[in-house]
């Protein structure tokens, strides 16, 4: 793994940096000294727990961790372990001023939980949803479950696998996250098209605000006004504290087809994924790897881009789709790779299953890099077809340049697709570079700045699924229609009226009590 | 056709009512004289206009229009050329204190555009969008293309049709609605799965509001905070006229299978049908209708419930889905019609053929039942299939005995599903009964009334799809969580400051101006 970047970077040997320890961080003494006698059991002041939520999971996070920084660490980390202690604490918040950070797995790559809420505050209350991890209810004819917001992945479907049932909901932080980040975030997950939102699967939502408790109505579908779900899901946290959610869930997979295609051209490959999405194949799986990536990945040798194909079902085979799918392939000059197994199995040797391999890694060798100097930072977008081609090009040259200009020699950049749309793909990009030491995080977001405006101006979104949080906000209220932040500004009001709810998150700081 | 009338109600021969003529209509004179000099030419204040404009498509309307109750008309009614002028009307409505009601096709069935605006207002300004229906703009890449709000159905089609492309949404209104109509009211299409609601086409949005004028941007899907988009649909003309839409649009079908299945019973149908959905096999059609349905639209003999199936696509043959789903059927009781042809075709011969005339021809035939005293209504709901037992047979009972209570003798109750999800399925209820002529609506809407009780204490929603208009109202405030409801009427107050847009529609009408 540490071989290739020794070669891409012509470097012999990364000095390793120490994480800073506990004692020698730069933290400030907590400001909410008077804690109520009926919350003090279950809230933490020490410098292990406020150092723990003082960051999110980006390259930026990691960098200002390194560094010590922990200027910013929230006063008060609470462990609620009902919905009543929710609303206490955000009661107590209320009452004296303080801001609060709603807390599921703190895997935001975009600052969302990072307590950046400017000094208008008494301090900062992170709420952890930990203890909030029940499997409330399965309605098995209906196929669906109500657990309780704060459950990881893995104890949710380890849950739901006791009863013949999953989510498949597997975004790349899947380990580390919740049901109700995932639904506070609109993550996107597993699935490459179709219901490729958690918002697909969401069947009702119950949040506690300062105004109040909501609960929405828990029906397949509903045509009346537009939906509750629909208004809360993507507020991430800036209108209130999502407690429990009823969700839809699968009988489990019994039927997976599993193929890898190479293409002349990553202009080719994007042709004949577009070509799949507009004939309704709908594949679980369709990720485009550029030549690049997939050798970085160790996928793939680097001579040409590869698509990693997958269909599943539950219910009925799914050969035939995987034949109509790669014979659209072959009409864009794919061709299939001949290999043995169905590559999706743990610790596949196939191209499918190196891929997969290094994608559940690729968070985890983080921490590695950021010690040895290295910056790998990702972003991503979606964006219709027709502006595709200008899109990748100008984003690829300008984060090039950008790497080049402010860390003085070339990075890599590459791209890929994770969701598919008839309309357009999701292009993933991931950057690596050398930056000064000194200035890791400072040099990263010089970069990002250049690939977020590059993204912006071609048309894309500032997110497909990583979220706006705090570092998205100044492209994404230029993206969004001003009267319609107006109006998302006024609902804020009116279920948080204090402002201080994940204050500087889809809503501007400067309402807060306006 | 009127032959089963005769027989349902035991009635040798119906009188037929004459409509009311223009010149005996009750009809107070336009409150809004003073129309400025540069939007004369595009109002109209004649009474047939306003006629025209005075109410919806529901048997309630239909009967007051009968009995000549033309009280409530529109003062004007402004039939904008272009988008500027929607804004200079909304001004000029903003400046007078009256109230604007955005109308498409009229054809909503729950009050929709019904200037029932209550007594705060100077008067009535109703927006007939005819005039925009342009076709704008295609991105045949993307499979995109950008409409004016105010076209047509068939229009539409035939607009794509030029360029091999296909909405293929079609509400049962689909001849007399429009495109920024199905938005507005997020209507339910062709789909029985899937894309069932426009909502999933829509890629982007144009709107004047009093506030301003929003366009939300047009990608194939963002993260990005609470969708713009969905925040706007289902707000019914509340907060802005929509002006232009970007759409999702699809290659033309070129594989089709058509199916019907009968049934022992309507509940072994629901299971074969629930199991479809589960499944994921997502047909086009899929609509389960119990044998008094069957018989009365001329599609079985109503000896048992049938399944209307439908597999298409535009890339693929689906006879192998198809046969996928028959054996489904098959294995709950269900037993495949041997019937010669496709069924779907025009005028076809086949149940399935019946059927689709009888579900297009339905709207028509109501102004001849009307004429005739016969009430003829619906209502629609979506539960989840843990609830759908119980809801269907409370539903049947409550509207059977409502009706004998309220007109003295039976009518007919009877239910099919519209659109079906793994979750639930969206029964769709028709009541025939004959009303007290001099009280034909107010004992339809009696009877209504215990139906909407019946279903939403069963845990159906208010709508799946025919939005709520004024005549939900109650309901759907009671269904909608209490902050939510803050938030949206905060929302609306951002948009709409001085509240005129369509009044009491979605928010209650009390907010205004306070």
């Amino acid at each position: 793994m540490l071989a290739t970047w020794h070669r891409v970077f012509a470097v012999d040997r990364f000095e390793v940096m120490a994480p800073p320890a506990l004692d020698t961080i730069d933290m400030p003494q907590p400001r909410l000294a008077a804690i109520p006698p009926a919350l003090e059991a279950i809230c933490r002041q020490d410098r292990y727990e406020r150092a723990l939520h003082a960051y999110g999971r980006s390259f930026l996070d990691s960098a200002k961790m390194f560094r010590g920084d922990f200027r910013r660490a929230p006063d008060v980390v609470a462990y609620p372990r009902t919905e009543d202690e929710v609303r206490a604490l955000i009661d107590w918040a209320g009452g004296i001023g303080a801001a609060v950070i709603p807390f599921g797995g703190g895997s935001s790559v975009v600052g969302g939980v990072n307590p950046e809420v400017g000094d208008g505050y008494a301090g900062v209350v992170t709420i952890d949803l930990w203890h909030l991890n029940r499997l409330l209810e399965i309605d098995r004819a209906s196929r669906s479950a109500r657990f309780q917001a704060g459950i990881y992945g893995p104890d949710l479907e380890r849950q739901l696998k006791a009863h013949g049932l999953t989510l498949r909901h597997y975004p790349q932080s899947f380990e580390l996250s919740t049901l109700g980040g995932w639904i506070a975030t609109r993550a996107a997950g597993h699935y490459a098209s179709l219901g490729t939102y958690i918002d697909d699967y969401v069947e009702s939502i119950r949040m506690v605000s300062p105004a109040g408790t909501s609960e929405s109505l828990r029906v397949p579908a509903s045509g009346a006004g537009p939906s509750p779900d629909r208004f809360v899901m993507g507020t991430e946290g800036a209108v209130g504290i999502i407690t429990e959610a009823w969700i839809r869930v699968l009988d489990r997979v019994r039927h997976k087809a599993s193929r890898t295609v190479t293409f002349p051209t990553y202009a080719e490959g994007a042709e004949a994924v577009r070509a799949i999405a507009q004939a309704g194949l709908n594949p679980s799986n369709c990720r485009l790897i550029d030549a690049r990536e997939a050798m970085l990945t160790g996928s793939h040798d680097g001579s040409r881009p590869i698509l990693v194909l997958g269909h599943e079902s539950s219910h009925y085979p799914v050969d035939a789709q995987m034949e109509l799918t790669v014979a659209l392939c072959r009409d864009f000059g794919g061709e299939p790779v001949a290999e043995a197994g169905t590559g999706d199995g743990e610790g596949g040797r196939t191209v499918a299953g190196q891929w997969r391999n290094a994608f559940i890694r690729g968070p985890y060798y983080r921490e590695h890099m950021t010690a040895r100097g290295i910056c790998r930072e990702t972003f991503e977008t979606a964006v219709c077809w027709r502006g595709f081609a200008e899109l990748h090009g100008t984003v690829m040259a300008a984060v090039e340049a950008a790497i080049l200009r402010v860390t003085g020699r070339p990075g890599t950049v590459t791209c890929r697709f994770t969701h598919i749309y008839p309309n357009g793909p999701a292009p993933y990009f991931t950057f690596h570079c050398l930056p000064d030491r000194a200035r890791m995080d400072e040099q990263c977001m010089e970069i990002k700045v250049a690939a977020y405006d590059a993204v912006t101006k071609a048309g894309g979104t500032i997110t497909h699924h990583h979220a706006v949080g705090r570092l998205h906000m100044p492209w994404y209220e230029r993206q969004r229609p001003a009267p319609i932040g107006a109006a998302f500004a006024a609902a804020k009001k009116a279920l948080d009226p204090a402002g201080i709810m994940n204050p500087g998150v889809i809503i501007a700081a400067a309402g807060r009590g306006a």
